[in-house]
C-alpha cells in the first residue's frame, strides 16, 4: 500500500511530461473525451490548447458530461484555462455540495486562447461516458468592452468582426494615431474690421492635437494692408516667447 | 426650356451607362459622398457594391447626412439596394412628410450584398455637404434565424462566424446530410428466453433515417440454438414481403 503511494506520487511528479496537447487554431470545433461516445479509459492526460485570431474570444459549452465523482474532482476531471488563470474545473454528472457540472453554462474567454485539460486517474472502471464541447470563437465588441485609456476613440468607435476603427464628428479630421480627432482649422482668414475668434468648440473644451493658424488680413481697411499670424499650438505642455496659454 | 427638357430625358435614357460602380469586398468600411466634406459635385450618379462572404450579412449607418431635398427625393438621393429590392431611398437632413433621412437607423441586408447608389442632378449648387456612412459584415447567427426546412438541424445546431454545424444527442450518429440524426442500433443481440424488442426512441417518434437490426440469439435455451434477424428498415414508404408496416 505504501508502495503505491510512493508510486503515485512520483508519477504525478513527472505527470506534466506525459501531458499529451493538442493545438486548435480553427474558429470553430468538437472536443471530445478519448472513445466518445464509450466509456473514456484510464489514465488519460490530455489537453486541448485553442488559438483564435486577435480580436476574437472563445466560447466554450458542453452537450454531454459523465466524468467519475470525486471529492473536490481529485480524481478525474475536466480543467478549464485561459493563459494561466483557471476558470472552471468539473467532474460528476450533476452538482453537488462540493464539485461542480458544466450544465447549459457558457463558459467565455477573456482572451482569445483557451485551454481544456482533462485527466483520468488510474483506478477507472470504465463507465463514465466523457463528454462533448464545443467552441467558437466570438467577436469583441472593443466599443462596448474595450476600457483601455489608449485605446478608446476620441469620437466614434466602429465595430466590426475581428476589430474596430475610429472616425471623427463632421468637421474633424483623424489623426494619425487612428484614435484622436483634430480640428480642421489651419489658416482660418478674418478680412472683417473687428470680429471674434475662438478655439474649436468653445465653450467646449478644445479638441486634442489642435494646431491652429488665425490669420488677421484688413486688406480692406483705409489704412496699410497689415496682416496677423496667431499660432495656438493648444496643448502645449510649457508657455513659450510669443505664445499665450495658462500654466 | 423644350429642348432642355428632350436633353435631360435623352439623358435619363443612357443614365445607367455613365453610372460609376465601386466594387467593395472588404468586411467594413467607409463610405463617403464625393468631395466628403465638401460639397458634393453635380451629376454624380456613383454605386457602391458591397460584397461580403456567404453567412454574412451587411449592417449600413450614417454618421452624417445631407442631400439636397427635393419632393420624394426626385433630384439628388441616396438609393440602398439588396439584389434587386429597393431598401431605402433618402434626401434631405431631416425627416419630411414626403421624405426621408437615415438619422440613427441602422440598415441590415437581408443576404450577404448590398448596394448604395448616390445620384446628384445637374442643377446642385453645391451647398450640401453629402453624406457619410459606415458598414461592417454581421455573422447571421442560422441557428436561431434560418426557417428553410432542408438546411434545420434534427437535435442541435451550433452557430459560428459565417456558418454552423450540427450535431446529436448522445447515442445518436449524425447523418452523412449533416442534418438528420440516426440512432445508433445495428445489430443488437437479444440472448433472453423472452423479451421486449422496441424501436429506437419508442413511445416517442423513432428517428429519421434509421436502420436497426435485432438480432434474437436463445443459445442458452435447452432447445438447439435459434437464430431470427428482424430488419426494420423505418421509414419505408412501401410494405414489402416479409417486413411489417402501416400503410
Amino acid at each position: 500500500m505504501e508502495l503505491t503511494r510512493v508510486i503515485v506520487i512520483l508519477a504525478q511528479c513527472v505527470w506534466p511530461l506525459w501531458t499529451q496537447v493538442i493545438h486548435l487554431t480553427d474558429i470553430y470545433g468538437t472536443i471530445k473525451s478519448p472513445n466518445f461516445p464509450e466509456s473514456y479509459p484510464k489514465e488519460i492526460d490530455l489537453q486541448w490548447n485553442i488559438t483564435v485570431p486577435d480580436g476574437y474570444q472563445i466560447r466554450l459549452y458542453f452537450m454531454h458530461f459523465d466524468i467519475e465523482p470525486s471529492y473536490l474532482c481529485e480524481y478525474d476531471y475536466l480543467k478549464v484555462y485561459s493563459d494561466s488563470e483557471e476558470l472552471a474545473v468539473f467532474c460528476g454528472k450533476e452538482n453537488t455540495d462540493t464539485e461542480r457540472v458544466p450544465a447549459d453554462n457558457v463558459i467565455t474567454s477573456p482572451r482569445n486562447v483557451l485551454s481544456v485539460a482533462f485527466r483520468s486517474d488510474f483506478s477507472n472502471e470504465e463507465r463514465y461516458s466523457g463528454f462533448e464541447a464545443h467552441f467558437s470563437a466570438a467577436d469583441v465588441d472593443e466599443c462596448r468592452d474595450r476600457n483601455d485609456e489608449d485605446l478608446v476613440c476620441d469620437h466614434f468607435c466602429h465595430n466590426y468582426i475581428g476589430g474596430f476603427y475610429c472616425s471623427c464628428r463632421y468637421g474633424f479630421l483623424l489623426h494619425s494615431d487612428n484614435r484622436t480627432c483634430k480640428v480642421e482649422c489651419n489658416e482660418s482668414m478674418y478680412t472683417e474690421r473687428s470680429g471674434e475668434i475662438t478655439s474649436a468648440d468653445f465653450p467646449e473644451t478644445y479638441p486634442k492635437t489642435s494646431d491652429c493658424t488665425y490669420r488677421i488680413d484688413n486688406h480692406s481697411s483705409s489704412q496699410p494692408s497689415r496682416s496677423e499670424s496667431l499660432v495656438g499650438e493648444q496643448h502645449l505642455p510649457v508657455c513659450s516667447p510669443g505664445r499665450f496659454c495658462s500654466q
